[in-house]
């Protein structure tokens, strides 16, 4: 399936010389959303995922179709100050200043096999704040899956080396 | 199911004297986010939904799914600039001051039948915001659906009356 022709490109948004993917006609066409559900269960499924990290929020409309699919737990992994206690948090860099992503202590178990799912793998600043909540939980990260990769940022640089990173969308 | 059971009671958050209901235990159980699909979707379903707008951000975990199950589009109303041009908003009552959704104007056809989804109903006002944006774009709301309803806030008599309100679990 052609996904990239239900990706709607926006030049200079947010700011001047981005150019934004509009993934909302992807999430409107349900025949994408399956096959894109179908397409991460697979491979996740085939890594022995035990449960789905979503990052909040675009992560969570991708992130809970395949838990619903694979028939595992999904967790939210969230921005700052919408959890309640006892969570974990941890600080990324963003292009100006720096975000926080939390997650609840109860939310993985030790040496569970989990995936971190979002939409979009641009720097990596939030899939790698991600991977290290759970792993800082105990759990092991055995795949990053997302919709699309924007491979001229590198993200995989730097992210943790060893583990599986897939996208199903490059630009 | 009793969903009760997995939803936990955080006294004092995210303030003092607020009782908040946490549903990532919910979440994290597949038997009981199957159920909560399934009794959504079948709802929804006889009232001839054809699109499911899901509200920023949990709403997304509940409506991704049942998108899914009934073969329809999934259409997110964001939070104040997430969305690209061209949007549309509407400001909302918050306790204290106020916030913004935006939904994109391409998101919903004119005289299409719409469910807004979100994870609980408390004052009402993100839901009916939500509401809102579906029908000055000239769809149809024909339900607002959501895991929880907070009877004693009694947001039911602030939401536009006529339409379906739909919860699975009450306090």
């Amino acid at each position: 399936m052609d996904l990239k022709s239900l990706i709607r490109d926006v030049p200079d948004y947010p700011s001047e010389g981005i150019l934004f993917r509009d993934l909302t006609p992807v999430m409107a066409d349900p025949q994408a959303m399956k096959f894109i559900t179908d397409g991460m269960s697979e491979h996740l499924s085939s890594l022995k995922v035990e449960s789905i990290a979503a990052i909040d929020s675009r992560g969570f409309i991708f992130g809970a179709p395949i838990a619903a699919k694979l028939d595992i737990p999904f967790v939210p992994i969230r921005k700052a100050g919408k959890l309640p206690p006892p969570v974990i948090g941890v600080d990324y860099a963003l292009e100006y200043g720096t975000a926080r992503l939390e997650l609840s202590t109860a939310a993985v178990d030790k040496g569970q096999r989990v995936a971190v799912v979002d939409d979009l793998l641009a720097t990596g600043g939030s899939a790698g704040a991600g991977m290290k909540l759970i792993t800082d939980l105990g759990a092991e990260v055995v795949s990053a899956a997302f919709l699309v990769e924007l491979e001229f940022l590198d993200a995989r640089s730097a992210l943790p080396s060893g583990i599986d990173v897939f996208s199903m969308v490059r630009y």
